[in-house]
């Protein structure tokens, strides 16, 4: 492990310009004895180290020594835990978490299963129920932020607002009739006026989904990508996620791949996140790199399907920018990236038939720097470096899971789990504190989503399925 | 999911015999208003169920009904939490927790990096310090018996007996020398020793464990397979596990696979318990099956080393004695088998190309009867029946990640985390209550641990390598 020390520079030099060296600068938190993984562009890592929050900001991050620069209005001791970016989930639909554990595992269970379940079950209220329980999930799991792509958004950005979580919102854009749209152009309607409504909103970013290539029309695609260069918004979508697509956009397309095919139509681009990509061969991945979109590679829920395992790892060793995702809720079936650590990690392996291929350090990168890159937001977000935004989270280091210590990496990787967060730290502010959530009524939340399940029950029953 | 009340009514008609109808019959413990999974051959859930303890074993489980005929000194009440038999690992090298994050993912690594370090550090010392630490996860992620393979194994057995868990302890045989034993024959000096003095232990089943066929001669092989038979205890081994272990076993015997050897050496048979079984094709499985020989299968370690799959799900399928094991913590590097579910549930869907192998119910029955079955102790544990020992956790069902809970099994196997472990309860003493450790001190286990990481360290480096 290097320890580097040009960021404690830094750091010190910026707080002597703000005060003389007599008075202690003061900062709103201050995190103290931590092994802190900065996962800046040398990998930092800093023992006994310190990290100071002013505002939503990191106004420092370093050695002991800096814990004497700074009068803090809060401080966290945190005595050897990992302290490290917050997670970044790239892809899920958030909501989707009321209808959880229902009929895993049946053959062609999006268009035979869950299709016509939202037909009957997407509403405000299911949108907002099953975001507020996602997101205690993802905070008590270290998310910090996250991608989703659903109905409504507008209900969940209002939850996304109250926890105090930090989003990219895509509000769905699909041919056939959706809850809160008949059609395309509907769900074009329904987004634009959502990216009015929050575009300037210091933590929620609004974007068009898109659903996938072959459930739009070519002239749905090329109308969102052009609305998404007007707005400067992101265009959310899964690419290359399934045979069927393969299938139907090579129909419409006269044999392209897919992500051939939204090259050819200009809808590859700086704006897009594709999750999967399982189904891109070199050509395609040379595309991916040329036209700067991000990619969300969903490891979990894209074997639970069988569909197979994409070529992350070459991607990023390329340089394309991805990170983790989880899926959805009825995918994964979890939200937490913590619990995706281990699967990334193995499954690169055993594919690879390399025991060296895709080690910690590579995975840590994909959850954090990674996935900031993917959503473009890696100027704000993703590592822990003077001047970013302070979402941050400590691991306990004493659960008899996380003992020994050698390397902070393999720790997190191969033996941690989401109940290992102690604390998660979006924007300056604690939204979870030894495990207790600060910003939400979690029981409140938890009851809302169990009644609602009578409602799913229900509505499964009546239509004639099995509730297994 | 069916409701069966069988077991039920074969309770109640036992406590009506033990006691007349107006009398309650004591019990020292009940858990009452519980998800009951029972793991039985009809797989019967009880919703607000009941399960009744006295001293080491369970006399009944049923519906709520049962509550009103027992007189609890102790009751817990779950709120619908899941209540089901405890995990069991069917192969761990415990103590290695103490080397656990330490250079992970080398090349070669049990020849060029463990059995080095292993021949430096090994001592009582540190088998009990690592087995105190690996004990707390286990039960704290819902293990109640594991099988475990080292060295000093009286040492283990001490831990297990203080922690109050139940365990098959095989003492190592290897040909090379070791810390405590020369060669060969003195290992097997000296697990008749640890054999004769734990052959009557209620909890612990001591075992001779040859390492594996490739490092061991024939003949320690077969002098093992007599003395298991002698003494009517378990063997333990690797087999089946890596190319260097088929190399080398075809070189000595002419061509044969590693099951095949064991079979024509006279080493197959229902004493044994190979972890791994990678290397095996349906020849080797049939003979797997007529030997009534058990399986360990280590998903997470297999594929974190880039070794393969096992064809467990075949085996399971074709009525193979076979459970789940995490392998030892340097190898998976969790000992908690509940994170091994997703893992085993995903991948065998992955090479399968079918979403639908591999079931959640599958999964929960290869960690509970499969791996009671493989371990041969399936008539005292493995699922909450009356007359069985009371293995018994309970699972949070509570937690964001857990709700909601159409289905159980899917919410343990897609889901659930260690953390989600509420209480663990071995041979009918409560171990873990609301994750605080009931029997032992975790403070001061995880503090000598911690310690003992300074020797190793300075060990590691000593030897001219890099610590990560
Ligand atoms: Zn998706
Ligand atoms: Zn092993």
């Amino acid at each position: 492990m290097t320890f580097r020390h040009s960021v404690v520079a830094l750091a010190l030099s910026a707080a002597s310009i703000a005060a003389p060296s007599y008075a202690k600068e003061a900062v709103d938190l201050l995190i103290n004895d931590a092994t802190i993984l900065t996962m800046n562009a040398d990998k930092s890592v800093y023992q006994h180290g310190s990290l100071a929050i002013k505002g939503n900001k990191i106004v420092a991050v370093g050695d002991r020594s800096l814990a004497e620069r700074y009068q803090a209005a809060q401080s966290l001791d945190v005595d050897g835990d990992i302290v490290m970016p917050g997670l970044i989930n790239t892809h899920t639909h958030v909501s989707m978490t009321v209808f959880r554990s229902l009929a895993d595992d049946v053959p062609d269970r999006l268009h035979r299963y869950i299709f016509p379940l939202e037909a009957k079950l997407v509403s405000r209220d299911m949108v907002r129920i099953g975001a507020n329980l996602g997101n205690v999930e993802m905070v008590k799991g270290g998310v910090t932020t996250y991608a989703d792509m659903y109905y409504f958004e507008d209900e969940v950005a209002k939850t996304v607002d109250k926890i105090g979580m930090r989003a990219v919102l895509g509000e769905s854009v699909i041919q056939f009739p959706v809850a809160d749209a008949k059609n395309a152009d509907e769900g074009i309607a329904y987004a634009e006026k959502f990216i009015q409504q929050y575009r300037h909103h210091p933590r929620i970013t609004p974007a068009f989904a898109p659903h996938a290539p072959y459930t739009n029309t070519t002239e749905t695609l090329q109308k969102v990508a052009k609305l998404s260069e007007q707005y400067n918004v992101p265009v959310l979508t899964h690419l290359a996620e399934s045979h069927r697509e393969q299938e139907k956009i090579a129909e419409r397309s006269g044999g392209k791949s897919p992500v051939q095919y939204m090259h050819d139509i200009g809808a590859l681009n700086k704006h897009l996140v594709g999750a999967h990509m399982i189904l891109v061969d070199d050509k395609d991945i040379e595309l991916v790199k040329q036209s700067d979109m991000g990619v969300a590679h969903n490891m979990s829920a894209n074997i639970k399907s069988a569909k197979g395992v994409s070529p992350a790892l070459k991607m990023y060793d390329q340089g394309v920018r991805i990170g983790l995702g989880t899926d959805g809720p009825m995918s994964g079936n979890g939200l937490s990236i913590i619990d995706e650590f281990n699967q990334v990690a193995k499954v690169h392996k055993l594919v690879n038939h390399d025991r060296a291929a895709m080690p910690p350090v590579k995975v840590i990168d994909m959850a954090t720097m990674g996935a900031a890159r993917a959503l473009h937001m890696e100027d704000k977000i993703g590592s822990l470096e003077v001047g970013k935004l302070a979402d941050v989270i400590v691991i306990d280091t004493k659960a008899p899971n996380m003992v020994p210590m050698y390397n902070p990496y393999s720790a997190l990787v191969y033996s941690a789990n989401a109940g290992n967060v102690r604390h998660t730290i979006v924007d300056g502010k604690i939204l979870m504190q030894d495990r207790q959530m600060l910003t939400v009524d979690e029981d409140a939340i938890r009851d809302e989503a169990i009644q609602f399940t009578d409602v799913v029950r229900k509505t499964v029953i009546d239509s004639g399925e099995e509730v297994l």
